[in-house]
């Protein structure tokens, strides 16, 4: 063993760094960011703004982005219905680093946190970085259905007992929106638990669903995460954020690094925001292919999950990973998220619609073929 | 008790979030800032780093930060004599974020860090935010002098077997650079730790003052941080790396999270790390205030601690606290770092020398008047 695996804590042994593939290739649908790059107005407002920060940058940053929460608070009030003040807001370099200040705070050796699997495989990595045992809990008894059964995860909840429970909605990487009343239920059967509702892709959600930010009130043990990475096409800039009782926010001051937001991040994600209709505009069109990517793998005989993000959980091959191979010689770039028979797509272009479901029948068609030759041979 | 002080992690309970007071006063000196801004000519060349990532904003940044890693990699070895390979380079958002990954790789619960006191008062936090036991080390058994004897720190290491140990040098807040025998003999007498050397100061330290990444060859335990805060002016954009072992900086991937730096914190990094000449322009100007500050400061019958460093702490005040009450008053704000008797001023521009100068005769005129005042009385 190298020394330094010796030394390494032991927990973390053995285990392999997170690394979604970065392949140059013609059609990257593998990662759920936007396919439509920034603007041209709004590259000139994150100019303007690094412009007049530039000067200063030999200070340290606004260590409260005071500004920035601001405007995040006015954006979730805007889009929700809730009225969120600005000390309801906390930010970090994407949401992995908010969902880590509410681990590190809430968590850690000795307790334990609650995810409904399959969810978005950052939350047991982050958890486990802080050394929170990971519990694994079950959705459904019915193994091909993805959306949780409301008295199973009271069940779990109860029995485990956890310091962190993790919901998504919608959830990554099966894309369907949460049940509210799923909420309620698991943060009545987890007194001892901050509760987690991971909201990444919420824009992106058919109409009538609404956020768990609404529930926020009466509940200081609720958390609702965003980011800017996938609605706002900012994957780029490390922007995530969180909704919560202003006390647990001040409790993340804990454990925040001091200045963790630069005031260059601060900057461009309030140009974002002042140009967030620019910068949303594209969300419809993503839905619009989302829903093309649904009908089209529907018609190829696939079973698509029902989404509420951007991106389609695709059922129905005979072998996953051959599959995702099959895609990328063609130049598509998805996601094998480790679910039997399922693949991940990212909803982009009309052209990268057309793209995917041309080489979905293409390798269907081949895997058809090789099956008829096997068959007469 | 609040429900949610009752559900904070119970080694947390009680703690009270790291807060330097960002105050809007005429003579900013309490963060180790530079006091020069940023030129023209850097501003110009971030503008067109920015521009050219801009638009691809909508895509994650490169997880590697291949191009910055280089670029840093390229940086150290002009500056330190060493061949420094770019896997030799890993950087975070401020060299907080990289401190952190380390007590995440190699600290946690069960496992002890240890420093030598006073120093950066960040290495305790971030070991405290991990779950790793803190030891108080002592620099030295007498109280008037702060540099470390290399016998009682061999000592300490050997009776607490840390995972981690932290030096620094030049170290703040007094501003001594150490001896790499220390170095050394901390490595040889701590087998299991990685042994971090903090030199986030190093590009102020006084002529002939080696890095120790002069010590890395064949020291795969010890690690070498650094920043662009200081020396580089660049404290709004928050960029702290390392150079160490390639199989450390590996095992620090298990614990970073995924895209932890942004496509524009490494555009604009990369800019300044371009224009070196420039940002650096004004080390040997900030020195000379130093020096003129320890000068100055002996001259009014203080105590100033010799300094590689950009800052100087400075002992003889019969109340550190109400002095910096009194400097305050007059607009210059200092750093009061719980060192009996002393206060740490940052060096800045000639003029600001003048002003703390000038503060620091009036106080201490003062308060000799009303010493004489109370023996009339």
């Amino acid at each position: 063993m190298n020394e330094l695996d010796r030394l390494l804590r032991a927990d973390l042994r053995g285990r392999t760094a997170y690394g979604a593939p970065q392949l140059d290739v013609p059609v990257a649908l593998n990662t759920n960011e936007s396919s439509y790059g920034v603007s041209r107005e709004v590259i000139d407002a994150i100019l303007t703004e690094v412009e007049a920060v530039a000067s200063t940058l030999n200070r340290y940053p606004d260590r409260e982005f005071t500004r920035l929460r601001t405007d995040l608070a006015g954006y979730l009030t805007r889009t929700t219905d809730v009225h969120v003040e600005p000390d309801r807001v906390w930010a970090g370099n994407g949401s992995n680093e908010v969902l880590q200040h509410i681990v590190q705070a809430f968590g850690g050796t000795g307790r334990t946190a609650l995810g409904f699997t399959p969810s978005y495989s950052m939350h047991p990595i982050i958890s486990g970085v802080s050394g929170t045992s990971w519990v694994d809990g079950m959705r459904t008894q019915d193994p091909s259905r993805f959306d949780i059964d409301l008295g199973l995860a009271v069940e779990q909840a109860t029995e485990h007992d956890p310091s962190v429970v993790f919901l998504t909605s919608p959830n990554n990487p099966t894309g369907t929106a949460l049940d509210l009343d799923v909420v309620q239920a698991v943060y009545d059967a987890a007194p001892n638990a901050i509760v987690v509702v991971d909201e990444a892709y919420a824009e992106f959600a058919r109409p009538g669903t609404p956020s768990a930010i609404t529930l926020l009130k009466g509940r200081p043990r609720l958390v609702v995460t965003r980011t800017m990475s996938k609605a706002f096409a900012f994957a780029g800039v490390r922007l995530g954020y969180l909704a919560a009782d202003p006390h647990l926010i001040d409790l993340l001051r804990l454990v925040r690094m001091p200045y963790h937001l630069s005031s260059v991040t601060q900057a461009v994600a309030c140009a974002a925001l002042e140009h967030r209709t620019t910068m949303l505009s594209m969300v419809e069109a993503i839905k619009a292919e989302r829903d093309r990517l649904v009908a089209g793998c529907t018609d190829l005989g696939l079973r698509p999950v029902p989404s509420d993000a951007n991106f389609v959980l695709v059922g129905g091959f005979d072998d996953a990973a051959t599959t995702w191979q099959a895609l990328l010689d063609q130049g598509v770039l998805v996601r094998d998220v480790g679910i039997a028979n399922h693949l991940r797509i990212t909803a982009g272009t009309p052209d990268e619609t057309d793209a995917v479901l041309a080489a979905f029948s293409t390798v269907l068609a081949t895997a058809r073929g090789a099956d008829e030759r096997q068959e007469t041979a």
